[in-house]
This record gives structure tokens, C-alpha cells and sequence, in this order.
């Protein structure tokens, strides 16, 4: 595996093998490594002839300095797990090679925002879709590789590559959750010992909301209620919020025809955890109009 | 020449030029061409082995639909000029094909925007670079060529290039103008015949400011009030701004080290023109400092 910290250095390492026609398979993210994080390896190992990750902790998506400064970061850890992962280049730029001057372009979002995580961290997708242009264009991957624990996430970034027409398959992977449900995260570490020990909770919480779903005959409030009330029973963090929208539009406009989305995030005191689940509409799945 | 219509039919003919390793150059237009679009095609002729020309005149970066509607649209001309220049394709997508549903995604500009022609067309470049962007992921191509003639395109593009690592280089081409010195452009056709007559003087004016420059010890308000005092004298036209600028920070803050743009924009009943100088700090030129 071959370390790349220059942006000239990615971009004539990838000019090759567009030449020589071999496919690219990308994996964003900014280090503290996990099996989540691994998964999307494994997933661009098997579907590409080149695998490369970039760790890049982006100052843009942070909302707080507190929260930038508290990201956990050991690249000479993730370096030996990429290379366990048969990984073939990790891009590891500087926060002075990414941005040596302030912006005067950056992305926009207009919808898809403003729910979720979204609407209390007002600038963080932005940031991300930022960021994600700048390496979309350093490395012109054919696919890039997204884990749906985040799952707005991967909804910006499908509204990112559609609208903007970036020609990258954006592949959405499955959560990957310890043995009793709770979603890895970067953010686990930050646990304190009792809140790791309730945490699974958040996953028994999206179950039952979708055991609901699965009944037949339910509303979004219903859904909603559901999950907030085992929230509040089993959890000692703060419930920041219940949601149940449409995938990936993430509209409340519920309807019979789409996916739909039962997302949480809690707040503990070191740490924010989020978890979702999508469900799609079937034969058995019956949805009822709003009142 | 080819005509392609498809967003996937431009992005397969571009697939197979990346893999024989083909150089493109791309001319993004609107259409109506005239002189100056035809020396960045033959530019672009000369550099590259594939030419590709886009004729889309892009709604997002209209403020007022009435300016859309006037717009001049002659495909079957602006096509057998294409072919007279030797263009391998033209990319001619429908506003359907361009934006098949309102964006989740755009372009923001930050710099570079609230000076000379953006001061008075609000979100004009914002369109302008959104567009731009998605032009730039089909087309991948290895070099974009914009005229002078709009310098503040040129630099809030060389500032998308720049900041968001597009990885294009941009080629900016001087001005074409008339034998009067009138620059050429699609919107010199709405010019009632007297201010036709006149409008050579916008670039005299221009002249004359290089002129002050050129003498070695001047302001920037000695240079704008120059250039105004000409476009009053001579011309019937309401002069919308004079201004002189760092190039291509466009900065009112002036230095010995900067290149200055000295540029004008002139508001006529159909038409508005603008026009201006680059000129680079030399031996010879003295910058004199804000008092």
C-alpha cells in the first residue's frame, strides 16, 4: 500500500489507471477506522481493480471547533488496517494541502438539509459535499462507497452526483452493528461505560418502529411515538430526534410508493450516536395518509 | 461533426477519448456565436485532438426571464460555423436533459462576485458555475477555454478550478473585436444603429485608462474617473459601472505585485455591453497606493 499526501501526486497516480482503464473504487473517510469503515473496503476490494481511501479529517463539516478537536485521529493505526484490507493507495492530504486558501466556491444544499441531523448542524452537509467534490475530482473514481448508518449522508451525496452529473456510482452499504445492535461508530470510544452498556437500545427502538410499520395499518406520528417513548423508557441520553421520511428525498410527504426512512440521534455527554432503518414498501406493507 | 443531445451518449463518446488517451477541448457557449467564440474554438483546435463545443443557453443564470426570452438562439447557423471550424461534436442538450428537476445542489460563490457585473446580477455567476460544473463532469475535459471579454467569468472560474480541484486547465483567450475596437458579442445585434456608432468608444475609453497607468504615477480613483469622464462624453448609454481592480482576486485593494483589470459595463435599450484591460505590473508601470 502507498501512502499519497499531494494532491498532484493522487492526480497523476489516477491519470494512470484511467489510461489504462482499470476501475476505481473509492472509500472516503477521516481515519479512527472501524469494521463499518471496513466494510466499505471490502465491499470496493471485491467490485474494483484499484481501492483507494482517503483519511481526511475536513474542518469544513464540523460545527464546532470542541467537536473537530475531539475527533479521534491514528493514522499509523488505519494504515496497518488499509493494508490488512489489501487497500492499494490511502490519500492522506493536509488540512493546508486541501484548502491553502480560503474558498471561493464551495457547494450549496437546498434540500435534503433540513431534517435529522441536518437541522441542528447547520453547514456540516455543505462541508461534506465540499469536500467530497474536491477528492470526487482529485480521484474520478468509477464508484464510491458509503456507509447508511449516516444515511442523509448518503442522501446529499446522491443529490450531489445526480444533480451535478459527477460520472461516479454511488454505492450505498449496510450498516454494520456489534452483536447486540449498536451501529459501529468512530464516536463509540467517547462512551461513558453506562451509556455503551444502554446503547443498544437505540436499535431495539428503530425495531419496534418498524415492527409497527410491518403491522399494516400505521401513521408517521404513530411510528414516531413508538420509537420515542422506548427511547425515552431504556435511554439516558437526550433524545435530539424521532424521524420517519421518505428515502432518499427525505420528505415527511409519506407515501404508498417509497421508501421510507425511521431515523434517531441521542446525545450523551461525549458523544452524539445515530442509527436508521429503511424500509421499503411491499405487498405487505400498508401505509395510511396523514390525517 | 457529431450532434449529441444525451447527457449518456456525450459521457460514452468521452469514455472512449480517456481511454485512448485523447486530449479534449472544451468551448462552453450559449449559442449565437460570433467571432470571439470562434477564436477559442480555433485555440482549442490547435491544442487538442478532440473538440467539443456546448451550445446551452442555461436558464440558472438569468435574473430576468424577459433577458432569457431575448436571448438570440440559431442552432442550424451556430452549426455549420461549427463545422467550418473543424468541431468534433457539439453537445446540444434540452433544458429537460440539463435540469430534469430542481437541484438539491448548487454552486456557491463566496468572492469574486460583488464587484462589476455580479454587483447587479444576483446568483448570474452562481448559475454560471453550476452549470459549468456539470458541463465539466460529462465532458471531462482536459482544457476549457473562456474569453477575456467576460474576465469576471474568467476569474470566478479559475477560482472553481482552483478551490474545488477540477482537473481542467483553464485557457483564458483575449478579446476579439471589430476593426473600430468594439469587442464582439451575441448582444451587439440588439444595438440600435447610433449607439453602434458609438460604441467603439467604450474601448477608447478603456485606453485612456490604460493610458494613466501606463504613465507611471497614478490612483485608482484617477483611473476609474478618467474612464468615466470618456463613456459620458462620448457615449448616449448609461454607464452602469467603471471600476479597477486586483486580477483575478478583484480587489479594490491595489498593489505594486497585482495584475489590474480596468473594466466598464454600458446599459443600452436592448443591450448591454461590457468591456476591459488586463494589464500586468512592469518596470515601466508605477502603482500608487490608496491615500
Amino acid at each position: 500500500m502507498k501512502t499519497i499526501k499531494t494532491i498532484d501526486s493522487m492526480r497523476q497516480t489516477k491519470k494512470g489507471f484511467h489510461e489504462s482503464n482499470k476501475s476505481i473504487g473509492f472509500v472516503p473517510t477521516m481515519g479512527s477506522l472501524h469494521e463499518g469503515h471496513l466494510s466499505l473496503i471490502r465491499r470496493a476490494r471485491e467490485e474494483n481493480e484499484i481501492v483507494i481511501v482517503s483519511i481526511f479529517v475536513n474542518p469544513l463539516q464540523f460545527n464546532q471547533s470542541h467537536d473537530l478537536e475531539q475527533y479521534p485521529r491514528n493514522f499509523k493505526r488505519d494504515e496497518q488496517l488499509l493494508m490488512n484490507e489489501d487497500v492499494d493507495y490511502v490519500f492522506y492530504p493536509t488540512k493546508e494541502e486541501m484548502y491553502p486558501n480560503s474558498l471561493s466556491v464551495d457547494l450549496n444544499l437546498s434540500k435534503r438539509k433540513d431534517v435529522l441531523c441536518g437541522a441542528t448542524r447547520p453547514g456540516h452537509f455543505e462541508g461534506v459535499l465540499t469536500v467530497l467534490t474536491k477528492l470526487f475530482n482529485i480521484i474520478a473514481p468509477n464508484r464510491v462507497y458509503f456507509g447508511l448508518k449516516d444515511a442523509q449522508q448518503v442522501a446529499v451525496v446522491d443529490g450531489l452526483i445526480k444533480d451535478l452529473n459527477f460520472d461516479i456510482e454511488l454505492i450505498p452499504v449496510p450498516t454494520v452493528r456489534e452483536s447486540d445492535g449498536l451501529a459501529m461508530s468512530s464516536r463509540n470510544v467517547n462512551l461513558l461505560k453506562e451509556e455503551k452498556e444502554e446503547s443498544h437500545y437505540l436499535y431495539q427502538a428503530l425495531l419496534k418502529g418498524k415492527g409497527v410499520v410491518e403491522e399494516g395499518d400505521w401513521s408517521r406520528e404513530q411510528v414516531i411515538s413508538t420509537v420515542q417513548s422506548e427511547l425515552e423508557h431504556h435511554l439516558s441520553g437526550e433524545v435530539d430526534y424521532v424521524d420517519c421520511l421518505t428515502y432518499p428525498e427525505l420528505s415527511s410527504e409519506i407515501s404508498k410508493i417509497h421508501d421510507i426512512i425511521i431515523a434517531v440521534a441521542i446525545n450523551y455527554k461525549q458523544a452524539r450516536l445515530i442509527d436508521n432503518i429503511i424500509l421499503k414498501p411491499s405487498g405487505e406493507v400498508k401505509y395510511r395518509s396523514e390525517p
